[in-house]
C-alpha cells in the first residue's frame, strides 16, 4: 500500500522493527539513555539550544501544551489562521479562556506578515501570536521567518504549531526566534502517532511561570523536571520511542540540508505532476507545501469514487478535504518517508483512475 | 529479563508484533473496524452497556479527562486518597479550580466506606468522589463494590482511577453503579503504553453537559461524536491500538473469570513467598492487591543495591517506593501477563540476593 496521506506516514521497515521491542522500566538509567539519545537528536532537528519535551500525546495535545503552558485567562492573543488547524489554534486557546483576535486568509492562501504588523500596532495589549507553520488542511506553508521576524519586532510570543513542517521543512527555532515549536511523531519523522514534542524558549519559561492556565498532563514545568533525571512524569509510549531512536539515527544519516531538498523537490514534482494531469491546485503557488498538495476535485466528480479506486485498483491512499472543503479537495501527503516513486506511483494512478470517474486528462507527449 | 515492575507490563510476543504493522489512514473505514471492534472488547471487560472512549494518553491523562469532563470549578469534590495516585487525583482536580475535601488513610491502609459515608453526610454540598480502585504505590486494594454503595446511596459521582486493577482485578461498571472508570494500556490489558481508556455512565454524561472545566485535547464528547464514525478526534496510537486488539483477543480466549483468578492466585503465591523470605509486607493484609505487592525493606539494607543486583545477576526487575515511600519499599508487579514461574523466579532472586546485601533469610525446609 502507498499510504500517501499526511499523517500518520509510512514507517520504515527498520522503525516498525524497533517499535516491536519489549518493554523497559522508564524509571531506569537504560530508559533516561534512550530518552537522553532521542532529546538531544530532535534538538538539533529543532535548531535550538532550549528545552525540546517530550509528551505522550496527538499533535493537537501539544498544540494545548503551547497554550496552556504560556498564557493566563483573559490574555489576549493574535491567532493567524488559513485553515483548520488555525482555527483549531485558535479554538483551544479560547477554550482556556484567552481573548482571541483572529487574522484569517482564505484557504489556500498565506498568512501576511504585514497584516500581522498592523494587528500588532493596533492592539498593543496582544500578547502572543499563534500561527501555523505548514497547514495540513490546505496545502500551504506560512512565511514562518518573516512572520517572526515581526513578532519579535514587537516582543511578542510566537508560538508555532510546526505539526507537518519540523524534520521536512526548514525551521530555525533559535535563530528565527520561535518561542514554542510544536510537531508530532507521525508526521516528518517517519514514526507512528502517539508522542508529540514541544520546544521551550528562555522567553516561553518565563511566560511559564506567570501562566494560570489550568494544566497537569500537558505541565511541561513538570516533563522538564523529569527530563533532567532522565524521565517522563507520566508513563511514555516507549514502542514509539524505540521507533523515534532509529528514525531520528536514519535521519541524522541523510542529514538535515537533504531530507529538506528532498521534500523540496518531491514537493515540486507533486505540483508539476497534478497540474500536468489538469488539475488545478488549491494553494497560492507561491506559498504551496513541500509536505502535502491539496488538489481542487474538478466540477461533477465525486472525490469518494475516486479515492475508492485509487486505493482498490492501485493500493494509493489519499487523503480527503476537512472541514469546509471535504468534498472539494483530496490531499496527497509527501513527508517523511517518501520517494520520487511514491509519489510518480500516485500520479500515474490518477492518470488511469481520472477518465474512469469522468475527467479526461490531457495526453502526455 | 523478567520484567516485574507494575507497568509498563511485559507483553506477549503476538502483542509486540502486531503493533509493528504498518500505518493505515485513521480516518478509513478499516481503522473504524479496527477501533470498533477493540471499544467492543473493552467494554465486555468494563462490563457496561456504556461508553468506553480511547485517549492517546497516559493513565494521568486518563485520570484528567474523568475530571475535567465532568465537574465545574468551585464544585466540591472528596478525594479518597490512600497514596501517591490518590494524591494524585486530588491533585489534578485541585488545580482545575475544584474545591477538594480529603479523606486520607495511612500508606499501607484501605478506605473504609464508613468513613465516606460520614465525609458524605457532613457536607451535603459535595458533588463528587474520587477514588483509587488498586493503589499501585501502596499494592492495596479499596474495597470498591461497598465504597460504591455508599456513594450511590448519597447520589454522588463516582470517578474511580482503575488503572491498575481493570482487566486483572473484579471491576463491574454498571451493577456498581461506577461513572467514569479509567485505566491504561500498559497495565492488565499486556500491552505497551499510550492509550488510556475511559467509561461515562449516563449521568457523566449528565455531568458532562454541565462541566464547565476547560478541556480540548481530553474532551470526550468530542472522542464520543468521533467514535460515533468509528474514528478518534485526534490521530491516535496507532501501533498501540493494533497491539490492543490482539492483546483483548487473548484475553477473551483466557476468559475474565479465569483471568481474576489468576491474579488472585498469584497475588497470593507472591505474598506468601514474600513473608516466608522473611519479609514485611506494607499492605494491609485484607486489602492487599493482587496485582502489585509491595514489600517493606529491612532496616539497614539498601534498596537500591538490592534492585541492581537482582537485575544483573538474575534478570528480575521491580520496582522502587513511590513518595514518600521512596527507599523503604519495593513493589513486584503482577499483572497482565503473568505466570507463577514469572513470580517463582522472583522469589528465588530475592532468595539468592538477600544475603548479599546483608539480609539473612529464613532457611526453607
Amino acid at each position: 500500500m502507498n499510504l500517501r496521506i499526511p499523517g500518520p506516514t509510512p514507517c520504515p521497515p527498520q522503525v516498525l522493527e524497533a517499535t516491536a521491542k519489549p518493554m523497559i522500566d522508564h524509571r531506569s538509567p537504560q530508559f533516561a539513555e534512550l530518552l537522553n539519545d532521542v532529546v538531544r537528536r530532535l534538538k538539533w532537528f529543532y535548531k535550538t539550544q532550549g528545552d525540546v519535551l517530550i509528551l505522550t500525546a496527538s499533535g493537537t495535545g501539544g498544540m494545548e501544551a503551547a497554550v496552556v503552558n504560556t498564557l493566563s485567562p483573559g490574555d489576549k492573543v493574535l491567532a493567524v489562521t488559513i485553515g483548520a488547524f488555525g482555527d483549531r489554534f485558535a479554538a483551544i486557546a479560547q477554550t482556556y479562556g484567552a481573548e482571541v483576535v483572529r487574522l484569517e486568509y482564505e484557504w489556500g492562501k498565506a498568512a501576511d506578515p504585514e497584516d500581522i504588523r498592523r494587528s500588532l500596532q493596533e492592539d498593543p495589549a496582544i500578547k502572543a501570536v499563534l500561527v501555523t507553520h505548514n497547514e495540513t488542511s490546505t496545502g500551504v506553508t506560512n512565511p514562518l521567518p518573516e512572520i517572526a521576524r515581526v513578532v519579535k519586532e514587537h516582543e511578542k510570543l510566537l508560538l508555532v504549531d510546526a505539526v507537518s513542517s519540523l524534520g521536512a521543512l526548514p525551521v530555525e527555532t533559535d535563530a528565527w526566534g520561535l518561542d514554542v515549536v510544536v510537531t508530532g511523531s507521525q508526521k516528518g519523522w517517519m514514526v507512528p502517532p502517539g508522542l508529540a514534542f514541544v520546544s521551550m524558549s528562555q522567553e516561553a519559561w518565563n511566560a511559564y511561570t506567570k501562566a494560570k492556565m489550568p494544566r497537569f498532563y500537558l505541565d511541561l514545568g513538570r516533563h522538564k523536571d523529569y527530563l533532567e533525571r532522565g524521565q517522563t512524569p507520566w508513563t511514555p509510549a516507549l514502542s514509539i520511542l524505540y521507533g523515534l531512536q532509529v528514525a531520528l539515527q536514519m535521519m541524522g544519516e541523510e542529514g538535515l540540508e537533504k531530507i529538506i531538498a528532498r521534500h523540496a523537490y518531491i514537493g515540486r514534482l507533486t505540483r508539476e505532476g497534478v497540474k500536468a494531469l489538469g488539475l488545478n491546485l488549491l494553494a497560492d503557488e507561491a506559498y504551496a507545501s513541500n509536505t502535502v498538495t491539496a488538489v481542487k476535485v474538478p466540477a461533477g466528480i465525486d472525490v469518494r469514487t475516486l479515492r475508492r479506486l485509487l486505493q482498490e485498483e492501485h493500493g494509493v491512499v489519499v487523503a480527503g478535504g476537512q472541514g469546509k472543503l471535504q468534498g472539494q479537495i483530496f490531499r496527497i501527503g509527501h513527508l517523511g518517508w517518501v520517494t520520487e516513486d511514491d509519489v510518480r506511483q500516485v500520479l500515474d494512478a490518477l492518470a488511469q483512475v481520472l477518465p474512469k470517474v469522468g475527467f479526461q486528462v490531457p495526453i502526455r507527449p
